[in-house]
């Protein structure tokens, strides 16, 4: 039996097997996928094997969520489906059906799964047993599975939500590869806040077939991703996740973030090699995902910072000392230049002390002269809520400089170091990608990791295969 | 020429030395103070000198927000003012009028004096004579000075804000002294964020006369504060500074938040007595708080989490082993008691995971079992959203438990792990007082630090004098 559903129409059959499918028009109808792992991702057709209308249930939240608008069929099982008209599917049946789902999805010649199901082998035996079933079956026909045991798969540029994640997802540079889906949920609220888009976000589950390095080097070939994060509790294969990312991560920045024992042994492994950003905690992986949102890695690990108060400025020089940077001198010119307009008593040193009453239009002077002048390439600009600053129209003039700062190559990061009455301006940076923070370390601290790991990157360049520097580097300016 | 200020009308003269008296009907008439501090914390009448119409000026500022309400005189001069009849003078004059106006309320018998003004030994040798000739009238006439070059003081109590920081300030059991204006009014502007209520805030300026070693002293007198905290540059006496500090610390905790160069061996020093929690940077100082605002130290260093996800429950323990905290085990009878209503596959250890989909009643069940059991005495509450989430009501589950998780001697901090859509109950578990985080590491890593702290003092305990043993210690409690 089948049955259209238009926008608003719904007509579903009680059955574990009921079947709905989905079309895709984003993605482009060729004649064949040149990766496999395209059958998961840029799949023309979906289907979801366990589609309910109980509101709550996986499997309807993920019908809701999927291809907002498109048109999806409803099937009273997977036999009425044509074969080959399934490119992905999405299998949220009970644990001890889904071995029966795959048999009936490798006759249909389906090559791409995404098992949300949970129950394997993470529950004993029965399960690891049922596993080894579904490897077995996906083999004997070319299939690619990511889970079991995962929250799904978006892919933003192609409107596709597999995955009972329902929140909206900004677009964006940024994928994330999870061995949590609660970490992958947590984190797709968290960007909207930040202002951080995504391109991807993969839940990979218990990891039965698809790995941490085929998805990284599957990543590195789309034009939308330019970081990717991994949060990661076991690698899997650690040669080839090593091998892979070395490689990878000349063009496109790794963050990782490692947890629970066995990532103990994987983080030797990798800072051996050095070539990934290997963060501490969920906080810094995200404040280096707001350094990176400005779309520019740092050239050098000089430090010129704008306050209108010295004892924020004292806190952010204590941070830039203990993180290896270098707070850079001022030069005649630019002294000149900065007296010309500043009040008498500025510091006449970097930080550059505006005093406790800078308007406005006395940052924007001071961060235009900055910008003008080509030894300063990290500008940090501090604001600290005192009775006559103005908060907002300030962040007005910093957004006003950033284009010309980006055609000189500098790089502004704000510390808007206050609470209630500064939220609405940082908000506003943040939403113009000028990462902004409110405390001193998190802004140099994580410009500073970055530029060590570029500095890294740069000293091993001369080993890129041939194959890979054909590529730009434009990732990474 | 004096005339009179209601509410709403406004006399000036314009005049540097225009002289606005206030008295504050919150201060007992004592017919003396036996603490020299007293003029300047309890002071029954304040004079400002050097109030102006000028709105945005700093003493216009002050005027403004000192004693919201109460009647203010003004006068054309201080001349024309009684003698005995200033407790405290707010000086907000021009510097080189400064000195003219200690003489002047040298002769009006003025004891307290909060000097404003900038100018002085920071800027120079004409600055230091200037400021010594201050201290020399001063030390005439038992004057008590704090700064210059100060952002002012706030006493919540007697609603006195006799500073230029125009916010709001939450009535609550912390005290602030900061050697940075600008710490202090971006701390007081975080604290309306983070619901942390202070009883002082004291910028101490260039420190000519009042140290920080006097203000612990004063303040460990203070009933309403009971926590203690300091943002430092240059400690000055430090043999004193340690000893009051380590005295004090036995009651109230006191947490430091050094900066610059001149703290390293201050800090050196502090470590040594291993009285103070010493903080890193800003953003600890104000999580520290959040951890002291349920009103409780923690008295161990076992932790038992709740939560609804795997993989953020391994990045808490992650946290709690780097913080030489340990993982309680659960012990039998609570295993069964969990057992009668968890769900099957609930992880059966701690983190105790009630799994994606635990309402807001299976986290209650959980957390009440765990309270009523006398093993666990620190709780983490995780909760990571997910489809079926609903982080408002349990918010409201945790919140109804506070009273009873008191009463049994729990402290309970939740990390709600997310954005846009964890905010608002984020913002109500904090204003019902219960601490609560977004990422792991903070609740963790900050009640690990205050276990420490505590562990330490019990140590010393035996060596508190006899004057102060006789205090009790229901602020630790």
């Amino acid at each position: 039996m089948i049955s259209k559903r238009t926008n608003s129409t719904f007509l579903i059959i009680k059955n574990y097997y009921n079947v709905w499918v989905g079309y895709n028009k984003n993605v482009q109808h060729n004649s064949y996928f040149k990766n496999s792992l395209d059958y998961i991702f840029k799949p023309r057709s979906i289907g979801i094997i366990g589609a309910t209308e109980r509101k709550g249930s996986v499997g309807n939240s993920i019908v809701d969520t999927l291809i907002k608008g498109d048109q999806i069929i409803s099937y009273k099982s997977l036999k009425d489906i044509k074969e080959d008209s399934i490119d992905l599917a999405v299998i949220a049946v009970p644990r001890n059906n889904v071995v029966n789902v795959m048999h009936e999805l490798k006759i249909k010649n389906v090559r791409g799964v995404v098992i949300i199901t949970a129950g394997f082998k993470e529950t004993g035996a029965e399960g690891l047993r049922l596993e080894n079933e579904i490897i077995n079956i996906g083999k004997t026909n070319n299939m690619r599975i990511i889970g079991p045991n995962c929250l799904g798969i978006i892919h933003s540029y192609h409107n596709m939500n597999a995955s009972f994640a329902s929140s909206d997802i900004l677009k964006g540079h940024f994928s994330l590869l999870s061995q949590s889906g609660a970490i992958c949920s947590a984190a797709l609220d968290l960007s909207l806040q930040h202002n951080i888009g995504f391109s991807h976000f993969i839940s990979v589950g218990s990891m039965c077939d698809v790995q941490f390095y085929e998805l990284v080097e599957y990543l590195f070939y789309d034009v939308n991703t330019k970081y990717i994060l991994l949060y990661v509790e076991s690698i899997g294969d650690m040669n080839r996740f090593v091998a892979v990312c070395k490689k990878v991560c000349l063009y496109k920045p790794i963050i990782l973030l490692k947890s629970g024992k066995t990532a103990k042994a994987a983080e030797a492994a990798i800072s051996h090699t050095g070539s990934m950003v290997v963060v501490d905690n969920f906080e810094e992986l995200f404040n280096m995902c707001k350094v990176l949102n400005s779309s520019k890695y740092p050239e050098t690990n000089e430090v010129c910072v704008v306050t209108n108060a010295g004892g924020p400025g004292v806190l952010l020089v204590d941070n830039i000392i203990k993180n290896d940077g270098v707070l850079s001198n001022l030069n005649d010119k630019l002294k000149n230049n900065l007296n010309s307009f500043l009040p008498d008593s500025w510091s006449k040193a970097n930080p550059i002390d505006i005093l406790g009453d800078a308007s406005p239009v006395l940052y924007k002077k001071t961060i235009d002269a900055i910008i003008k002048d080509d030894q300063y390439k990290n500008i940090i600009v501090l604001l600290s809520p005192q009775s006559v600053t103005e908060p907002l129209d300030t962040a007005n003039e910093i957004i006003n400089l950033k284009k010309q700062a980006n055609e000189q190559g500098r790089l502004i990061l704000c510390n808007y170091l206050g609470g209630t009455a500064l939220e609405e301006s940082a908000n506003m940076l943040n939403k113009n990608y000028i990462p902004t923070f409110v405390h001193p370390e998190h802004s140099v601290q994580n410009l500073l990791k970055l530029y060590e790991n570029i500095k890294h990157i740069q000293g091993i360049y001369e080993e890129i295969p041939e194959g890979l520097s054909r590529l730009s580097r434009k990732s990474l300016s």
